[in-house]
């Protein structure tokens, strides 16, 4: 597995030769991140969960799937840099604030019915 | 820089003693995904482009921001993990790609005016 | 059913009453927006599509969905008004495009498989 | 203006013709609305706030923001038809809620340093 360190300065030397940095405020950063992330919401939506988790083995949706992934951690990565954040550092951090928010014991089934509150993410 | 596979393995480890694989098709965690980047866009969003390059100076907003890139991180690692992606080599392999089609002496500037084209991002 | 165009009055109103005028520009106001459907999206993430369909049934959820709708709502509406489009007549006249893209002939279950190609929406 | 009862119209007859109610589940029609937002803000996110509020009289991105906006209409008008929701009235109910929790007095000039508490939307 190649290192976010690696990515992180790839897209910092490939905005400096485009003279993008200008751009890159984290304001703009955010709406870029989020634009990726609808792109990837698209590629998605009219597939069942099941379809969905069988995304990847598709000839056409999968590399598509791919590279919007790709996309979203461009940004994601670019927009920690610009802000100063150790990206896997925030998360990692935040997943141990979230482990003492939801127990093991407490999270089990959480959400196994509508309205089961909190959701089973981090 | 801590490693993106210690925090997919963490974050893998997190799901799995809640009981919420269940829950993490591909289709639910691209939503999730977007919820955390809805909040990280509502944190900047009556920002100027200039304050949100210092609002990590803030000590309100500063930690808030941290927190929910972090929380973009852990779903988007997570994500990539169920997808079967190596989510940095996916980034580079977009950035390759990126960097064929806009080259860095047809990019320089193109976003310098409004509807000046293609976006200043990777 | 209330008019969009009394919407459009209140909201104006609202913003101008408290002094918010300043911060609504097209830029921040698509980003509330974008935040807006975040929040959206947190409420349905970890339903499955059939529980979706049954959400306004539940008591605890269904308000809260008709809440975030109508702050999607809200953002959009501010967000035409600024911007100067009559949001209704954009959406008429868009689905007119659609509708000349999608033709019933060809629409008709061009999304009952995984990669089968346009989005069946509008 | 028109009235967002002939686009909900419109758009719930768009569908039944192309058979495409059997996609159209509030969870699906989440993700496109936030597919469609993405895109909005794509147009926008290279642009200040200053050059934002001008990007109407721009004769390639006006036109281009424009369709973005009837696209989120049509997803959000679908949305809350299937939901069975007066999208307007929901508005209007989250208007009085807000206007009862950010008064007058107490919202004026209340977003005009970073962090400064709550955001200046409705």
């Amino acid at each position: 597995m190649s290192s976010i360190a690696e990515l992180t300065e790839r897209v910092r030397e490939f905005a400096r030769e485009r003279d993008w940095e200008q751009f890159h405020t984290p304001k703009n950063l955010a709406m870029a991140l989020a634009g990726e992330v609808g792109e990837l919401l698209a590629e998605l939506q009219w597939l069942t969960p099941e379809e969905s988790a069988a995304v990847m083995a598709d000839p056409e949706l999968g590399p598509r799937v791919r590279a919007e992934i790709g996309d979203v951690a461009i940004y994601l990565a670019r927009l920690a840099d610009v802000l100063g954040i150790d990206l896997v550092r925030a998360a990692l951090d935040k997943l141990d604030d979230s482990a003492r928010r939801y127990t093991v014991e407490a999270a089990r089934g959480s959400a196994s019915k509508i309205g089961g509150g909190h959701p089973p993410g981090a």
